[in-house]
């Protein structure tokens, strides 16, 4: 291999074109693509599968956290949204918004919207405002509290630039909303789901994230405080990978979600909102893919291992199909992770070279390709994809039954420790304005940089100018106190900054 | 109780007012409640939880009969709708159209819809459409068939009157979306999803259900022939529970999906379409409960057991709450069905009768009231569905642990059996106009009808004046050939005709 350029299966490299790769590797790896509605994706099989994986896992401590699912409607009144002023503000730039209920012919032959609504609906773009609502029905008593929801939903935002899973028109998300009696244990949710979310991000995306709050310019609309989870994405960009917002009484005041306390007295309700999309698949994607494709935690991945079997005619067809399926019908009771091992047989009429480049371009963790020698030698020909598409060798079938729950394992571990040292080798400690000015005015400037700064708007078209975000205040290691590096005011925490997504 | 009028728990009762009997259900069991949107639902967990049981059920077989989920654009162009004629015909009527992207403040301070859309957006009543314009771009060659793909969505249908499950404006369900190479194949596609909906129906729903073809009037627009599953509620109306369509290649000609086949001849493909939606909790809802609330079968109940303590005082409720503990980890280890036994304790602080009788009302199947001296005596007492609230009585601990599936398998089985004898009971074979109209102009009109009668609109404005329709032509127990009741034309098979939701 020496001397020899390495032809790689996604044409840019990330090196080459980091954004033109990203939209290779969707495309590549059968994810999604663009629909002929303006800013919709179309989710694919393939990526759609790895949504309903994380829906399960997130589903799952959702419910060991209390809180049940339900299902409010895709219409808001406009009147609604104008109750919370920050609200409307934040969301009515990109509302989809339904004026009439039917289509008519019109008068060149052609069909036109008739049947006028009186009071516009909008396609909600998160629900705060209808759930909101609904509660201010369910509850009347302290007894009532809390109310823990979650709702699997679409949204709507109008989007001019648009890119698949990270910013699209219409996307698929969850969206929690609780209510409760008091302050305090409002905030001890909005904490509690933002440690299910970094949770979830470090045991089954094998993404580490920094948890933190938001700084004022950067908050939910309407929110009192909002934590976020940010994850250093490969090209040194940060993607906000999930919020928990607290939104102290504002929602419960618009919406009159008010209660008799236990003296008697009226209160209004404190309530808090939460949610994760489809974004993540974007986020999975730019941590642990590779110039040869997608890359999958196995936690993650639909299928486990593939099994490609190889033969040039019906008698080694069958000798090679019936070692399969053996193989598949005890892999496949093997426990792996909260299920079993999911493994299956392609057989299509395909040159197996393909094959074996689409699960790879797919991020299929274990391949086994399968012929007539294999069979003779009681053996799997594995290739894995954290290793070189060209590394690939002969196990033991016993040993491979025996081990394959290991394998998955240690790959799901290998991507996460990876992915946390690429993290700490770009993660920079910045002690003056200068030194922060240089470091993001560089095109190559790539990165979390972590510097002592007062959370205030003062500085906010400084950033701008450098296309720098705050993505939040660190809740760890966020102790020592100094004076922020552009305003000088004294006793300042450190901030994260970065370009982002 | 001789001689003592019976209390119900939902007032009125079926014979008094069906209608408000089944809104006085859907509320007392916290399945939905109207919105402030007109039209639009919310589904309240235990609503939800069914569907997702259906969900989990349908998605297996899904799966099974290979089958891959996938999701689609919410929005559709106006300019789409229009391609089939039948299709737009069908649908203009009831369209939720989208014609502005963002808010704007007004003249008089209020919101106005700003930013005009070149080409009005439909909100999905149906997605054949938008996913046949996918299906051109990935259909080339008849190596890329068949197509078999899913969604759950949630779609929109502007309805003037609507009512909670059966008639929402917005309504969740499940669209299956298929091309293949033949009409035969698709044919084999149509039927078999049918068979699916009607092995869910009986297996899981407990709902007996007639399948056959529906007439040319009451064809899915654009469809060469729509086939049916059709059930019969307690008030002896029909309900359509679910519909396979074959499309013939009307849409793949309207979408251009064509492919080259292995002549090398250029084709349209022959697509498919089926769906059920959360229309089936109300047919749920309206096969099995009765005059004290919900009845759910086993298979979709989201809890099988509650256990209520019951106890007076600290020491008490801890020698109470731990028997009861220590039962629900040995009965959650019991297998039922397709996963094991859902069992939970309520210690919320309330009456225990208010519990007993909501738990009646929202259908659980099996209720263990627990209290100090079933623990001395190692018993639990034990409250079924299926039988009358006062029917309760004690069970040996052990007992129960072991019957506890069988049981639950006992009352699935018991409440098919009896919808069954129910729909038997309510079928009529009538051999004369005559007889129809007497039989339909009553206003105790109930049941199914079957006569033989042509696939002719000749008589529907007939059977409208009756506010009767023709359900299905059934597929079993139909050779024998007589003449048209309405007709007179010779040669017809039997029809089954009902008043219906």
């Amino acid at each position: 291999m020496a001397g020899k350029q390495q032809q790689t299966a996604i044409t840019p490299t990330r090196a080459e074109n980091y954004p033109e790769w990203y939209q290779q590797v969707v495309k590549e790896a059968n994810l999604a693509e663009s629909s002929p509605v303006r800013g919709c994706m179309v989710i694919k099989p393939n990526g759609y599968a790895i949504w309903e994986n994380m829906q399960a896992d997130l589903n799952r401590r959702f419910k060991e956290t209390g809180h049940v699912n339900a299902y409010f409607p895709l219409f808001i009144p406009m009147s609604f949204l104008e109750k919370e002023a920050e609200h409307v503000e934040g969301f009515a730039k990109e509302c989809a918004v339904v004026t009439h209920h039917r289509l008519e012919p019109g008068p060149d032959g052609g069909l036109v919207p008739a049947g006028k609504l009186e009071e516009p609906l909008v396609v909600r773009p998160t629900s705060e405002t209808i759930i909101g609502a609904m509660f201010s029905k369910w509850v009347q008593s302290y007894r009532d509290l809390p109310i823990l929801m979650n709702q699997w939903a679409n949204v709507v935002r109008w989007e001019l630039r648009t890119r698949l899973f990270l910013r699209t028109t219409e996307f698929l998300w969850q969206e929690g909303h609780t209510a409760h009696a008091t302050a305090e244990e409002a905030l001890v949710e909005t904490r509690q789901m933002l440690d299910v979310y970094r949770d979830f991000a470090h045991e089954i995306m094998a993404m580490p994230v920094i948890q933190g709050a938001k700084t004022v310019a950067e908050r939910f609309p309407g929110a009192v405080d909002t934590m976020a989870i940010e994850a250093l994405m490969q090209d040194g960009k940060a993607l906000q990978a999930g919020t928990s917002h607290f939104l102290g009484q504002n929602f419960s005041k618009a919406q009159s979600i008010r209660f008799l306390d236990d003296q008697g007295e009226h209160q209004f309700a404190w309530t808090t909102s939460w949610g994760v999309s489809t974004r993540l698949i974007g986020a999975l994607l730019m941590t642990h893919s590779d110039d040869d494709g997608l890359v999958l935690p196995p936690r993650l991945a639909p299928t486990h291992v593939v099994v490609l079997p190889i033969y040039r005619d019906d008698q080694e067809r069958a000798l090679v199909l019936d070692y399969c399926k053996s193989l598949v019908a005890e892999v496949s009771r093997r426990p792996y992770h909260e299920g079993r091992i999911s493994i299956r047989i392609d057989d299509k009429d395909e040159r197996s070279s393909n094959k074996v480049w689409r699960y790879i371009k797919e991020g299929t963790p274990i391949r086994l390709e399968i012929g007539p020698r294999d069979v003779a030698a009681d053996v799997v020909f594995m290739g894995r994809r954290d290793k070189s598409p060209r590394d690939k060798g002969n196990v033991p079938r016993q040993q491979f039954i025996d081990t394959v729950a290991d394998i998955l394992d240690e790959m799901q571990a290998a991507l996460l420790e990876r992915a946390l040292a690429f993290r700490q080798a770009h993660t920079f400690q910045i002690d003056s304005r200068e030194a922060f000015d240089a470091f993001f005015a560089s095109d190559d400037a790539s990165g979390f940089v972590l510097c002592h700064a007062a959370d205030d708007p003062a500085y906010e078209e400084h950033l701008k100018s450098l296309k720098v975000t705050a993505r939040c205040i660190p809740f760890e290691d966020n102790e020592a106190l100094a004076p922020c590096i552009f305003t000088g005011a004294p006793g300042c925490r450190k901030i994260l900054f970065a370009k982002a997504y």
